[in-house]
């Protein structure tokens, strides 16, 4: 082993997970694998029944220790450590249990993960002031409903729309809210906007996460101290509209190539986006859909139609509105040009949340206490933390080193590492749970 | 009616298609679009059941009018007026009868419905001294199998290929070679390569075909005469390949996006052509197809690959040629600039063909006889006749205007139009099949 998969342990035995919760935690990992591998890579649907098989493996798991547990009416799972004190704002944490499809075994089950080792780690310690509430979440990921997500931490504050509930399915014919139904999720208080927790319920809420970037990796890392996460602006189904015609037969100026236009904006948007970081923007943007109309695309037809996705994150909200206006803008210069016109679709927002300094400083002294590397780092990713944190709970997150990304088979963590992130985490529960103190600024 | 519809008929009574055959063409395509009709546009599938049947339309009514018939091993069928000297080489004409998907009804039906009707004609003007043909060809459409096409002509030469069987069909999960077994084509002499006719056994090939493009509207006359036909490369599957990513954690700079890479390939060529076009080179380039894989692309998701169809077409084999260099070279750039990979696949040619002129004169004649105006034109689409004519049979082409192009549901052939079209090619069939001379060269 090296260096920070044993050096970084220090002697007060914070950080070293008991030899059963290790085990604990490898064999589940190891369950969650084997129950949800789809042939390529890990597949936990979103109010999907792989999604719920994974749940109740925690939901069991919770038993055997004697934690009560309950299912809320968005069919999220609660775990308690019951404190001392149960009416005070309790201590939160935990994570989502869904994946991308063709995704990896970490991504969002590390969380759910530390976190049950936190709670099991705490009661060992002692019995805590105030509750510690293992949140389960639902259906985290955008990949399954076209672009919406956080609908089990949404569904927490009230937040589900009804444009959430109509969300097609990426394959069955159905809408979130058949899928909802069909995992027996009450439907009447989500549809009512009720909320199903009190924000001032909640002392806190911690999360642990794999990072899903390569900044960990780069900087020689174990673990990653979040200070903010990206907000961003999702149009899952832009379509751009030119004519159709013969291939051969109908010469370029006459032509309206709905292909050529979409390539055209693509660059003319990379472009910008290259210019925009170099003026020190923070800013990603993606295409990660693009479809011509398989029952009328061919080779030798002029393209008519385009269906592409349109995606971009940043910490800063006014860069999200900037480039929101950038786009409209190359719209009108390409359908000018090329006699084609673009429908950008209906448009999905999350906004950009800042983690609690108070809490992140709280992290942060139990990964020095434990002498575990860490790295002060931006989210680039989405997270249920952001909802947590803009509902009004205090937040913060703990990230943990990853290689090769996320939302794909080949993610990969050491094990050393997520037992550090444990560790802090751990600590973390235990000090905050312990504390008189609220977190809110 | 304007001059054009009434103006242009002669005294002589060579235009002027009788009202019977009227009807009869009138009543076929009404059949025809009524059998094939799919709920948006017309589809009759390459060697498939909807194709059959149209064919077997024709059947009929040859056999109702006494003229022999017969079925070829690839399922073709031949429709025979018979000469006063069978021995001599037979004038031979006709088209196809398969569609695009959602096609329009006239792109192959015009050509077969006019040659019928050129048979019928002739036989009322006595008993001409060589048999007239009527070849009702099938699968000329490359919509259907990815790419491959001719498949009904180039069967008569002995050129169906291997990789023609193999072709997959757009959604049934078969391959061509399946099909056309279902179509009770005879696969042996297909699979040897056994030319089903000799070339030298025919005189001459005359095929009547809507326009494609929106040369003869532009040009405002009712009939074109083709000189030469476009050769094009076709490559049904070009795959850029790059790496899938989180897409809101790995920044730009350790991106590999497989559809940014092939906007900027499609931009870069689209810019290519602009100039090849203003040197004064003849090409078309479309890329028709564009898609991500359903299974693993998501809106959060940095796009590993996209596949893309690439077609250019081209007069002139050299600048074929010299643009499949130009696409390699951009390849190359892409790659080096953004870390992506191409791989373009596999190519199909179609060899530029020139029509005969001797036949083109002929037409001329005929034409303006008939004081039909035409255009002397070059045809962008490919067609059967360029089979037929690189096989070593002079052959010749008469396009009939129409409107919004072909390959879509909106094609609009002005019936006075498709009759002096008609006309031109009953003319042209009375002509060579009581011709002593032969049209070789």
């Amino acid at each position: 082993m090296d260096s920070l998969s044993t050096g970084a342990i220090s002697e007060n035995g914070l950080v070293r997970t008991s030899p059963d919760l290790r085990k604990l935690a490898v064999d589940l990992f190891a369950k969650f694998r084997n129950d949800s591998f789809d042939g390529v890579g890990i597949s936990r649907e979103t109010y999907g029944p792989s999604e719920t098989a994974a749940i109740e493996v925690i939901e069991r798991i919770g038993r055997e220790h004697g934690l009560p547990t309950r299912w809320d009416a968005a069919r999220n799972l609660i775990v308690t450590l019951p404190g001392r004190d149960p009416s005070l704002p309790a201590v939160a944490t935990g994570s989502h249990l869904d994946s991308v499809p063709q995704g990896g075994n970490f991504d969002g089950a590390a969380g759910v993960i530390a976190s049950l080792l936190g709670l099991l780690a705490a009661r060992r310690r002692g019995r805590a002031l105030r509750n510690i509430d293992l949140y389960v979440l639902r259906g985290e990921e955008s990949a399954w409903y076209g672009g919406p997500c956080y609908f089990g931490s949404r569904a927490l504050f009230g937040q589900i729309t009804p444009e959430d509930f109509r969300s097609p399915h990426r394959s069955s014919g159905h809408n979130l809210e058949h899928h909802m139904a069909r995992c027996n999720v009450d439907l009447k208080p989500l549809r009512d906007g009720a909320p199903l927790i009190d924000p001032m319920s909640l002392a806190c809420w911690i999360e642990l996460h794999i990072e899903q970037g390569p900044v960990l990796i780069a900087r020689e890392k174990p673990v990653g101290l979040v200070t903010g996460i990206r907000g961003n602006v999702r149009r899952r189904r832009a379509v751009c509209r030119g004519e159709a015609a013969h291939s051969g037969a109908v010469p370029r100026w006459l032509r309206r190539d709905a292909v050529l236009a979409m390539a055209d904006l693509l660059v003319r948007l990379d472009e910008h986006w290259r210019m925009l970081l170099e003026y020190g923007e923070d800013l990603v943007l993606t295409t990660g859909i693009v479809e011509t109309n398989p029952k009328e695309h061919a080779v030798s037809r002029v393209p008519g139609e385009v269906a592409f996705a349109l995606e971009y994150r940043s910490q800063d909200a006014k860069t999200l509105r900037s480039f929101g206006n950038v786009i409209e803008s190359e719209c009108e210069q390409v359908q000018q040009r090329r006699g084609v016109t673009f429908n950008l679709g209906s448009a999905i927002y999350t906004e950009p949340a800042r983690m609690s300094a108070k809490l992140t400083d709280l992290l942060r002294a139990e990964a020095d206490t434990a002498e575990i590397p860490y790295e002060i780092m931006p989210s680039g990713a989405g997270h249920d933390s952001a909802v947590f944190a803009n509902a009004g709970v205090p937040s913060a997150m703990i990230f943990v080193r990853n290689d090769k990304g996320s939302h794909n088979p080949h993610e990969s963590m050491d094990y050393e590492d997520f037992f550090h992130g444990s560790a802090v985490l751990a600590g973390a529960l235990w000090r905050t749970s312990n504390s008189v103190e609220e977190f809110r600024e």
